[in-house]
């Protein structure tokens, strides 16, 4: 699809079909995670797959019951890896670099998503601690947005924005 | 330019030519940012246009002397706005969202930037006080991240990622 339109597509989908996502294009959204830019390269993010009905379970509430997350096909949880960006870069690593290498992966595959024809949401109000544990309780990780994703059941309107003038600021 | 395409196409540019960036360009780059997803749709992002040479010098030496960024034909600081995000979502907001907005809408025009024929490069290395000097010192404003704009004058190869596998983690 062609990326301005892509833009203006894009939903946040939080209602899913019951049908299963192909492995060829859930790989199709790993690939464009991969070209991802990351600080220095060093590509401080990992994605966990949870496709478990259980697992999923344990998402929703570790998100405060947004249940819709036990509804998709699967689920991404993308973490930040701050011992990784730190080894390069100190405390800028940890405490920046990593977190903007993760939301920069999930951006993409958010949108990737929607270039395919599916819907997803970007999750960002969970419980860390409890995110975590359903993902395995991997060592020195940092979960910091979980993306459900399945064929979309709904076509929400876009919703309102600023207009451009509101937001972009020229320096005098 | 097809989404998938565009992905793959994009490269992080340092080397600018001198040609100005006609204003309906850099209107489609807002236009992009404006479409980006933010946590309740609080858009907890501004973005400070530099277009002035001394300005571009100031941000160059703000970002420890990464030089190339005083001869791009402009730069785009994106900032996060903490009090935004926590006048709804209180400390997750200040720490987390408001960081992810302002990351999530320069990913959007950094891809925008990629698909409109310019080049760009996110950086992140800066000193945070002087960034925010050089843009006027934004109240309650914190700088994220700068992106330089500019018609290439290279065209670098890709750097090498990981593989797929070797990011995602299927989870039991």
């Amino acid at each position: 699809m062609e990326f301005f339109e892509l833009l203006k597509r894009r939903r946040s989908v939080r209602k899913y079909k019951s049908e299963k996502i192909p492995a060829e294009v859930l790989e199709k959204i790993y690939e464009a995670i991969r070209w991802s830019p990351s600080a220095g390269n060093l590509q401080a993010y990992e994605v966990f797959l949870v496709e478990d009905r259980q697992r999923l379970s344990q998402l929703a509430r570790a998100a405060f019951g947004q249940d819709f997350i036990a509804e998709a096909a699967v689920a991404l949880v993308f973490c930040a890896d701050p011992d990784q960006a730190a080894s390069r870069y100190g405390a800028r690593g940890r405490n920046l670099y990593a977190l903007q290498d993760a939301t920069i992966a999930c951006t993409f595959a958010h949108l990737a998503a929607a270039a395919l024809g599916l819907g997803s949401v970007w999750i960002g109000a969970f419980d860390d601690a409890a995110v975590w544990q359903a993902i395995g309780s991997p060592k020195g990780l940092k979960p910091v947005a979980i993306l459900p994703l399945g064929y979309p059941a709904e076509n929400p309107p876009p919703t309102p924005r600023r207009h451009w003038k509101e937001f972009v600021h020229p320096v005098e």
